[in-house]
Order: C-alpha cells, then sequence, then structure tokens
C-alpha cells in the first residue's frame, strides 16, 4: 500500500513509518521538523538522544532494505502538499502533523492562536488536495479522546444514538475538550465530517489516548533508529514523566487529586492501530471514528504503578499533588468505548509490571540526560499569558537523586 | 451600558447599533469595512444605496442627539482589539464581525480557510482581550442556527439532556453545520464555552435564524441612515432575495425541493433579542446559548408567500426548483425551540401579509438597481473551485421585468 506519513519525524510518527514500512507498505514521510524546533524554544530535549531524519532513513535502509522517502515542508502550505498528494498518490494519508500538546496551546494567545490556525488549516488543505487530486484516498487523522471530556455517561465512538422526545438519532458524541490544542482537533473533526458528506471523502478519525513508551520492534533495531521520549511539562505524556521523574528521585507530580482517568495505549498499539485502519479503510462518504486506546487509569493509579515497580530499582519513588494547573474535573466518572479497533483485530500491549520496567528501563539508560528545571508544570490554564523563562539545570549535580520537591 | 458593536457598519450590525443608541446606550462601532470589499469583490451591491460609515454617524447624530464613536479596525489585529477593549471599557460586546456567508466560505480553499481562520481568530483574540483586560464584560456572541443542522430529533438551546446506558448528563447539543461558515461558527462555540469555563467569562451564544428585511425604526429616520439589503446569491438571504425575484419577475429560485426548513427571524426583532441579551447578562463561567429565531418555514413555503404577496402588486410571480447546488437533505424533520428569548421579553413581529408587502415594497422601490447576473447560484458545494466572473448587468435593459429562467 502506498502510505504517506504527514509528520513522520514525531514521536508517534516515526515509529509508524518504520512499523508500515517493515510490514512491505511503501511509505513516504512529510515533515517541517518544527517539532526539534519546539524542542530549542523550550530548551527542551527528547530524553533520549535522536538522529536526524536523513541519518534515521539512511540506518533503516541499512537494516531493512526498505526506502523510506521523505519530503520535507510544511502541509500549511497549499502548492506543496497538493503537489504531494498527486505525485505519490497515496492510497492512504496517515496525519500526525499537527501541534499535539495541550500545555503548549495554553501558554498565551501566540501559542493558542498558532496551534488552531496551523491544525485546522494543515488538515483543510490536506482535505482540499485530497478532493482535487486524489478523492479516493483514505485519510486517516489522527484525533485525540480529549476531544470528548468527561462527560457523566459512557463515551461512545464518535457518535451517539440520542432519542428525545419520541424521535430518535445517531449524532456526533458531544465534544468538551480541555485545551485549545484538543479544541483545534474538535474543529478538524467537524471539518473532516463535512468534507466526507460534500465530497466523498473516506476518513478514519483515531481518537487517540495518551501514549506511552517509545520502543518498537522497529526503533530497537539501531541506536540511529530510536524515537523521541519527551518528559518535560510540556511535550511529556504523564506515564513517560512519570518514570523520568521516578529515576532521578524526583517526586512524580501528580496534578491535583490525580482522580482524572484518560485512555491510554502503548506505542507498539498506535502503530498496529495505523495500519489496522489503513487496511480496512472507510467506504466512500464516511466519516467513522475509533477510539484508540486500550485501557484507562487515573492519574493516581499511574503514579501508583510507578511507585511499585520502582521498589524494584531500588528506587524510593515519592508522589506529590501539585494544585492542579489544568481546569478539570479531578474525579469524574469515565468509561470510554474500545471495541472497533479490538473488532479488527487488535492485540493489545497491557500495561504490565514489564512494562513498566521497560519504561523505567529507558529513563533509568538516559537519566543523565534529563533536565529536571523541564518538569514541574508552569503553564496555567487560568492564566492567559505563562512565562516560560529557559533554565540551564542539565548539570550532573542538577541531576543527583534526591527527593526534593517538585515546585 | 457601554456596549461595542464589532462589525458594526454590517446588515445587521448597523441597525443593533442605532438601536441600542437610540434607547440610551453608550455605543461604538468597530469595524473594518471588509464587507463592503467583498461587494467589490463579488461585482455585487446593496440592494439599497449605503452611506459611509462617518455619514451615517453623522446624520444618526443630527436626528437623535446621540453620538456613536467608531473605530476602524481588524479585530484579527490584537494589539487593535485589546487597546479598544482596555480604554473604551464595554460592560459588553456585540460580536457580529464575522464572515458570514456559507457560499462565500464555498468558494473555493482560499475563501474556506479565509472563513475559518478570519472568524475563529478573531474571536479567539476577542476572548484573550476580554480575560486580560475586561473580565467582567458580556460576550453577545453572533452565532447561526445552522450550527445544528438538521437532526431528526428536537433542537434544543444549546445543550441537550442525554440518558444513556442508565445515566445522564446535560451536553453539548451535537452539532452538524452545513458549510465552512457554519462550521467556522461550531469552532467559536467551542472556543468560547472552553473560555468561559477556564477564565470565568460570561457569554451568550446567540444561534441566529435566517434575518430578512431592512428597515428599522432608526433606519427609517433618513435615507442615509438606511440599512444594506442583499439579494446576491452570496450574501443575500433567502426571503430578501426572493423578493427581489419578485420584484423584477425573475422566477424564485427554490433550491431542490424546497422542504428545507429553518429559523426566520425580521430584523427589528434581531436588534431588540441583542438588547435583551445586554440586559440580562449571562453569570460569570456561563456560556449561555439562545436560539434567536421567531418561526420556522420551509423554503418552498417562503417562496409560495412572496408569490401570494406578489398579486397584490400585479406581479406574476414563478418558482423555479434549481438542482441544490448545496449538500444537504431537501425534506426533513425540523422542530427548534425558542423560548429563552421570549422568556426575556421579546415580542416578535411575524412574517405577516403585511411584512411581505414592505419587504416586497423595499424590492420595488429599489428595483433599477438590480443586477439579475448576481442571483444565479454559481456556487456548488459539490465542487471545490468554483470560478466566479464578475459580469456586468445592470443596465436598465437588463432588468427589464421578464419570466426567463433563472440559469
Amino acid at each position: 500500500m502506498r502510505i504517506l506519513i504527514l509528520g513522520g519525524d514525531g514521536y508517534c510518527g516515526w515509529p509508524t513509518a518504520l512499523y508500515l514500512s517493515g510490514r512491505g507498505h511503501r511509505v513516504a514521510i512529510v515533515d517541517n521538523f518544527v517539532r526539534r524546533l519546539w524542542d530549542h524554544e523550550l530548551g527542551a530535549t527528547s530524553l533520549t538522544p535522536i538522529a536526524s531524519l536523513p541519518e534515521r532513513l539512511r540506518v533503516w535502509q541499512r537494516h531493512s532494505g526498505a526506502t523510506i522517502e521523505s519530503f520535507v515542508g510544511d502541509i500549511a502550505d497549499y502548492e506543496f502538499i497538493g503537489s504531494l498528494i498527486r505525485t505519490f498518490a497515496p492510497e492512504a494519508v496517515v496525519h500526525f502533523a499537527e501541534q499535539r500538546s495541550a500545555p503548549y496551546s495554553m501558554i498565551d494567545r501566540k501559542h493558542a492562536v498558532f496551534t488552531q490556525v496551523n491544525n485546522v488549516v494543515g488538515t483543510l488543505n490536506l482535505l482540499f488536495a485530497l478532493k482535487e487530486f486524489r478523492p479516493e484516498c483514505h485519510l486517516v487523522k489522527l484525533g485525540t479522546m480529549g476531544e470528548y471530556g468527561t462527560p457523566n455517561i459512557d463515551i461512545e465512538e464518535g457518535f451517539i444514538k440520542i432519542q428525545h422526545n419520541g424521535r430518535e438519532d445517531v449524532l456526533p458524541f458531544p465534544k468538551q475538550p480541555g485545551s485549545f490544542y484538543h479544541l483545534s482537533k474538535v474543529h478538524d473533526s467537524h471539518n473532516i465530517a463535512f468534507c466526507c458528506k460534500i465530497w466523498g471523502l473516506r476518513a478514519t478519525d483515531l481518537n487517540q489516548g495518551v501514549v506511552y513508551g517509545t520502543v518498537t520492534e522497529e526503533v530497537a533495531l539501531d541506536p540511529a533508529l530510536i524515537n523521541r521520549f519527551d518528559y518535560d511539562e510540556v511535550f511529556g505524556t504523564a506515564l513517560n514523566r512519570f518514570c523520568v521523574q521516578a529515576a532521578i528521585g524526583h517526586p512524580i507530580t501528580v496534578y491535583g487529586k490525580g482522580g482524572q482517568t484518560r485512555g491510554f495505549l502503548d506505542i507498539r498499539d498506535t502503530v498496529r492501530c495505523i495500519e489496522l485502519a489503513c487496511l480496512h479503510p472507510a467506504q466512500p462518504c464516511e466519516f467513522r471514528v475509533f477510539n484508540q486506546f486500550t485501557e484507562q487509569f487515573s492519574i493516581l493509579e499511574l503514579a501508583q504503578m510507578v511507585q511499585t515497580a520502582g521498589k524494584d530499582f531500588g528506587l524510593n519513588v515519592t508522589i506529590n499533588h501539585l494544585a492542579d494547573p489544568r481546569v478539570e474535573a479531578e474525579e469524574h466518572y469515565y468509561n470510554a468505548k474500545h471495541t472497533k479497533l479490538a473488532d479488527l483485530g487488535l492485540k493489545p500491549h497491557l500495561l504490565s509490571q514489564s512494562l513498566l520496567d521497560s519504561l523505567l528501563n529507558i529513563a533509568m539508560e538516559y537519566r543523565s540526560r534529563i533536565n529536571r528545571s523541564l518538569i514541574a508544570p508552569r503553564i496555567n490554564w487560568r492564566r492567559s499569558r505563562n512565562d516560560r523563562k529557559v533554565e540551564c539545570d542539565a548539570s550532573p549535580q542538577a541531576i543527583a537523586v534526591s527527593g526534593d520537591g517538585a515546585a
């Protein structure tokens, strides 16, 4: 299958590109490297030392014999993405090419506006390019479980049958996103649904949970193929950050009570879900939604699991409850459906002790690279301007294992 | 009350500004005149000859003794709107300053992207400006009934109680907007709801129906105060366009079967609804939604009403069914609630015979200004590029009353 991976240099995009290439698909990556630029902006780096994309691709070719093409550009540039859709003629486009951090979108007005314009315009451009040059191509779009928020009813996969005043209809599940970033994904979902309806496009919206882990079979083949692993407050996903905190004796920073419950999945399941979606495309005119996660946990449960797993490493892991920098329910009902990908054949990697070990292993292996000044939350949802002075704090002394507070 | 009217030079904004000024409020208008620019782009003009804003304001002061201040600028420019919110210190901001035509947003990619970026960024800027400089100010935002689409259940005012698997919650009413423009309003609604939640802002989202009419008590005081009246396929609202068609012997252009049912209201009710919302503000943190219309009709019903009313003018009005250029249900269930504004005291002007007479009177009075080449729909939802060659067809001959076809 000819598959174009937008954002193929990123945390989810890179292992997805390798996985699909390894499975015999013809894969091309599109990226403008803005994710690497944001590291500079934030004074952060991936815990794992990542190679440049050309180096990654050379090494992958050496190991696998497969070539992944790469195209450097911004999908906000219609001439670029339009021309690429026309010439590469993909059967599926996997769209990871968005600003994907909630805290980043909440820094200030410029970051909020950037996030929404970047994500919405990139997706609109893609939709127009598909309509003009490749209407039969299947769009596989990364959404987020965060689009739904935390309603007091079960969360369905995209649509819900509503009975009301003696009538009924199946309607889009109501959305209550919790950041300007999550809002941008809701905007995307509405735009994509509309284009499927008016132009007969076919799309799968993958409402993904919080991804953890960094290693896949392909990524593990060579150090130059290593995937990024973010632990900073802005781009670090919760479980990754907790493991890094445990590894350096930094208390795990649970925001508020920790009753916030979310869906989670292993990055090895992310790549498999993408392939499943590609292999079983939506029909023309169809806009379908899969909830892409495998298990749900509260944040406090995760923290406690890391604490327990840390004991095997001789780590004395403490848990700090910080005032929640986000505006969200700290305790709530949560039950989200996620059967559609399982029906297509997904066999989940569950968050067992071994996985925690593996996550903690990675964190321990690269602990000398950790800058602990990046961990404490400094972006507060209640403020409309959050100043982020970049601090230099990556000296060996600074990362000595200690039990001091988080903020 | 100190009230800022964003988009105060436009079709709804101008009579609203006059009405509020006439009721003793301190009113300021913000506009960048882009609506007048779009007339140039489309080769269209208001049926009624509208004066410049400075002229309008001078004449209003002469008649009423009241001064309406004006600020020329674009709310997409944050320095401009932020500074204005700070210095004018409004108690209410009425936000009409968006691209408001569905067909305009469907012309092509650039118009789609422009509409969404313009509307979403303008509203985001306003939200940040309120948060930073005037968080107690009440935002009165113009949304549209088109946000809901045409679900097979009753449409509630913004929120619906959903019972599901033995649990229940009150959630945002699911949205199924039908154009890139309507989508932009859905995006706005989600963004505004979020900012009310995280920052304690107060907002009223007025999901307005299709507005008809042009005359209010204030507008009628002087020819220089006359309101704009659009009849072209891009900016003309349905009933206005039908009356113009009747006046020049052009068949009424009903799209498809005409079973498309929508909410409608007289422009005199628009201005009153705005005042009611301002006088009864939302609470801090509250995002509330009013469905702002007074009656619902199918498009075919409207056409038949114009046909009947035309007889009194000796007009032989015919009705043409054109292939629907939009992608929409041509027959469907529709029952939308609209009690909240009535509860606040709205006394509707209903679409009686006299109203049709008045609308037809305006159309007849200015019929020499009609360019019939602007009427036929040339923007098709099924295409992603709609070329719009501007045609010159405003000669007296061209507008001779005749019964020729519409396209």
